[in-house]
């Protein structure tokens, strides 16, 4: 487990990362589940991925009550990461974004599935979350406890899903991992409508899909980390303490 | 009600936004009314949106007479600007651009209609202006009184309107918001492109892009414009006072 | 007439502002006619345009002899800017490049045509040039008088032309407008590729085309050409002296 | 033949180049074979292309075996590079990339072809391969002599090849040629997608391309090399000594 302050920067870095290489603009937001109490969360105050700073990170309940705010407005959506936590003991991180390629894939009936092995992370076939199916009309923004729980009903055991009309939503053990499958799900996307435009699409098969997660852990992980904390203009830390 | 000083800055600051963001490229302008009459209204003189520096912004009529010209070129558009302000009370500042993803909606029979909430505030449809409908062959710049009050009229009490083979104009109650609606517009024609190509498009529906519109204000907005200011490299300042 | 140091340092910028707005990249070249002598012209010796400096450029006879090479290796296809100088006493300016968006409607049936007011200025129809009609199997590149000559006489007096599988030339009366109609080529190529995806297009009509060129002076191509001055990290001149 | 030492920083800058060019992302790597051993090849050690320095650079048998590898993790794909070696002795640099538009052509059955001259040296038509054919369920990965030796058969006598869900590998008689090749190979593959989606394709002619391949030498080369160099931030050193 690392350390609190060693988790706290390492959120500031996810941001930043997400910024720098376009998957997040000035919304979209990544969490991580507290080391010392996995009945909380650290998640920024309202701000952009991209300015966010360490003093910005704040603690939160799973069911997204602020625990010291100091004057600090939340996140709206701050319900999305409580409904992963609660639901789901694997997660310890969320990333939740507008990534733009993975729009059009949430708005229409194409589905997403992982076509290049960088991207088998995303997971067999990413499902696509309704708000208004059982919300109605709303400003399709996750602003309750109940509907980051239907939210994680819809994500089920995967480590990704569509939002019509919004967005994404990331959840994996760690925040590198949760970077490297936000990043990897925008590339996908983007190769994917390229690719429909040629023709019938060769997949990855299930088990390619397979193999490929199960070999993606530090090595793979650090190599970009490493590439996208200087990109990022931020410090790299080989291990987290 | 902003002092003027400080809503200069805001002019500047909105250009450069513009600018960096890739709205508007050496051509496009934003204007806002005075704080203090409510006849007159603030636009740079001629100069390409990135170099605009406080003392280019000069004051002008409705009509688009120059208050005190100095020497100083003004655009040949302005007419744009006046004829909102003079139609729409409610609007306190005007973007015209000829960003890129929107210029294929205005020569298409396709409709630009919201897709994702960040755009719900282009309206639930945009309509189109043709010059040519009433002026026949022209340079496509609104260069007098007459065609800036028929685009005034053909944008009706909306926020955004297509000009057919020449770009956008956006009206909006402040800068921010005509900023922010400008960058999405530009958002939602770009995914809408993608998606069509996909498919049947699942759009906002009418109640949820209400929704979206009531609750859009200074808490998202400004989150936006303080990272937009922080990349075109300008101050932000939280409130206007 | 610009003083042929003056017309150096645009020559460099020129180049400059090509490659840094990707119209070029460490191909293409951009030429001027001599101030002094119309019998000659200026061209950088064979060198990325975004490296380009002052020493670089070389003087030209019209059949493309260097006149002082002091040892700088030409660029092979120095016959373009020739054949169009003297075919056409009316340019003093060409830019040859291989502009991304124009490449496949050089290669495929589509005609080229202006959509959006800024582009007026590429032509009513953007004309192809095939060298393999005349000249059969070669590098595709112009590398003699008669390919040359041959080019300038499919360019008519149009101010720019296609190359199958190459690229395409621009020609005009100095080489901010050069540059300008190069700039608004790629755009327009860019934009027509999305709009024809959309379904029918309309075009500027033949009416509104020259209405927007004989419209095209200093007051529009200075207020471009400070700003990729700046964008390019180099000195904006106001007036050619 | 170049100095062991001059040599190291030209693949140090062979992978800048490709980073910065958007040809690699944080994975893909470049080779060059040892200047005074043939059955030897020098990589990096496992590490984002855009951080690589000289310290990185390894040395291996054929065979991938690290021959002083002090504690640096090798890349696991080094097969790539060895079977090319093996069988193929015209070549000394090898490029392995997930060059984004070329992703498309592997998993569909349009094949990539040559339709700029730029671009001739990619092949009269790219061959993909298939690791599903011969090694069914993998993560996809070059990770065995028996892979590499399969890959360096399916590329035959050809500049570069296509790895269906992977990417792409370029084979050339230096690192100057092969990055060239991976970069146009990019470029062709994202024209070739544009093309397409307006109707048949003119591609280059079998003689068209043979005549520019055999005119690709230092002159072309080096006035991109120069270039893409300055604009990575690395020196350019005009001649290998």
């Amino acid at each position: 487990m690392p350390s609190l302050d060693m988790l706290l920067e390492e959120i500031v870095t996810a941001n930043r990362i997400l910024a720098h290489e376009g998957v997040v603009d000035s919304f979209g937001h990544v969490s991580a589940r507290h080391p010392d109490n996995p009945k909380r969360f650290l998640l920024s105050r309202a701000r952009a991925p991209e300015r966010i700073e360490k003093d910005d990170i704040m603690e939160f309940t799973l069911e997204g009550d602020p625990v010291d705010a100091r004057g600090r407005a939340p996140y709206l959506e701050r319900f999305i990461h409580g409904g992963l936590y609660e639901a789901r003991p694997d997660v310890h991180s969320v990333v939740h974004n507008h990534s733009p390629s993975v729009i059009p894939f949430g708005i229409t009936e194409r589905k997403l599935k992982p076509l290049l092995h960088m991207c088998a992370n995303i997971g067999h076939e990413v499902p696509t979350w309704d708000s208004h199916d059982k919300f109605g009309d709303t400003a399709l923004l996750v602003e309750s406890v109940d509907m980051g729980r239907d939210l994680a009903l819809a994500i089920g055991s995967g480590p990704s899903i569509l939002m019509r009309g919004h967005g994404a939503t990331v959840a994996a053990s760690n925040a590198r991992h949760a970077v490297f499958i936000s990043i990897y799900l925008e590339v996908n996307a983007k190769l994917q409508m390229q690719a429909m435009a040629l023709g019938d699409i060769k997949f990855l098969t299930p088990g390619e899909a397979d193999k490929v997660i199960s070999r993606t852990g530090p090595y793979t992980l650090n190599r970009a980390w490493e590439n996208w904390c200087r990109r990022a203009g931020r410090p790299y830390q080989a291990e987290l303490a």
